[in-house]
């Protein structure tokens, strides 16, 4: 994490991309951006981060990426030396276990790969919930959010969705496990009632992974900007 | 495609799962299903295929599949025997892909892999206004269709998008298309204005291919099926 960096606005210049350096798109406190993160990390894979300013993104960024969205991963093709970019979360990440075999994240096993993908395709249920309860702070949020978690306790065979050591899937669902405590003020605490025993073992696996460590941004900053959120004064700069 | 065989209902029994055989459990009109039917077909890959009526599902089918969708592959493991399933139109196809290599559907160059995925991806956009505008048949749902389109248009740079023959994508984007006739009453037909001559060329290219003709329902049942939708009485064993 560059501390330090700005999260550049429309008005701003695209810094110059140098050769044989992975780029990547970001937001600091963005969860897509965080699986991201955690790969490449978990690959030891080096690379560049340049923040973007979400509510006045960088009119250069635009024409990179028109959905206006992190992450996007770009860097120069040695052959061609061509710009290549690749947004969406779950692309990249792929992309980037693809590109770099060794400490693969997928499983070689085409079925369990598909079992563990099924994992990371349901997790749209857990983010909804989540959003729901964090803008709304309804009960009923904090019954869905549970009800979502609940698979995942179910799916829960070893110490990680992946098996002894974390995989893809652990990589995948961890930045939303992350930001719980941001759901504080609705009252909802994961495993609170003791029902959720097996994912509440594995948070703390993963707070100690190396890869978490690694990316993770402190809490005090975090909480910082989750208040300018709630505001609704979005500050991407919180230090 | 077995004519005759009935969509199975409530009450319904689960017929004998053979040994050695792929399940794919279906509903006749679904473009989900028919992704990994054109997988299969294009990966010679011999199935057995089991109707599911989506109005009234078979009790023995939810224990399987609980969200109640199709497609879901079914197959008793060789070496353990336990009965084993996979959902997930996307993650069947590519579990197919990584469990029969030859004639690989999905490009082994990472980079190319990372891009096409970025269609199938945003082919969700495709999908929300077709059935925004089947269902309500707004004009404005046309212009949004027509602009989801566009961003096909622009990615064709070849006969298919998988290049000089049809990959994983084509078979991924394929079944909306050849939908695209029951959307006749709503005055939308594919490049009227000639706005997108690739993607009607490459709908051309599609309608020849063979596992696209093996698959396919013919089109006056098809218009059948859709007659007894609009009329909100889905009847998915017409003839």
């Amino acid at each position: 994490m560059t501390t330090g960096q700005k999260h550049l606005k429309s008005g701003s210049e695209c810094p110059p991309l140098k050769e044989n350096q992975l780029r990547l798109y970001s937001m600091r406190f963005c969860p897509f951006v965080r699986r991201v993160k955690l790969v490449l990390a978990a690959k030891n894979i080096p690379y560049e981060e340049i923040f973007i300013n979400l509510n006045d993104e960088p009119e250069w960024y635009l024409k990179k990426n028109p959905v206006g969205e992190v992450p996007l991963l770009e860097w120069i093709d040695r052959d061609s030396k061509e710009i290549r970019s690749i947004p969406e979360s779950l692309i990249i990440s792929n992309y980037l276990d693809d590109l770099y075999p060794e400490h693969r994240l997928h499983p070689v096993d085409p079925y369990l790969k598909a079992k563990q993908q099924v994992l990371i395709d349901r997790h749209g249920n857990v983010r909804s919930a989540f959003y729901k309860l964090f803008r709304s702070k309804e009960q009923n949020a904090v019954e869905d959010l549970k009800q979502s978690l609940t698979f995942y306790e179910e799916a829960l065979q070893d110490k990680f969705f992946g098996g002894s050591k974390p995989a893809m899937v652990d990589y995948m669902l961890w930045p939303w496990f992350e930001s719980f405590p941001a759901l504080k003020e609705t009252g909802f605490v994961l495993n609170a009632d003791g029902k959720l025993p097996k994912l509440a073992n594995w948070c703390k696996e993963m707070q100690e992974n190396d890869a978490v460590r690694k990316t993770k941004v402190p809490d005090d900053v975090v909480q910082k900007f989750t208040h300018t959120v709630q505001q609704g004064k979005t500050d991407y700069d919180v230090e």
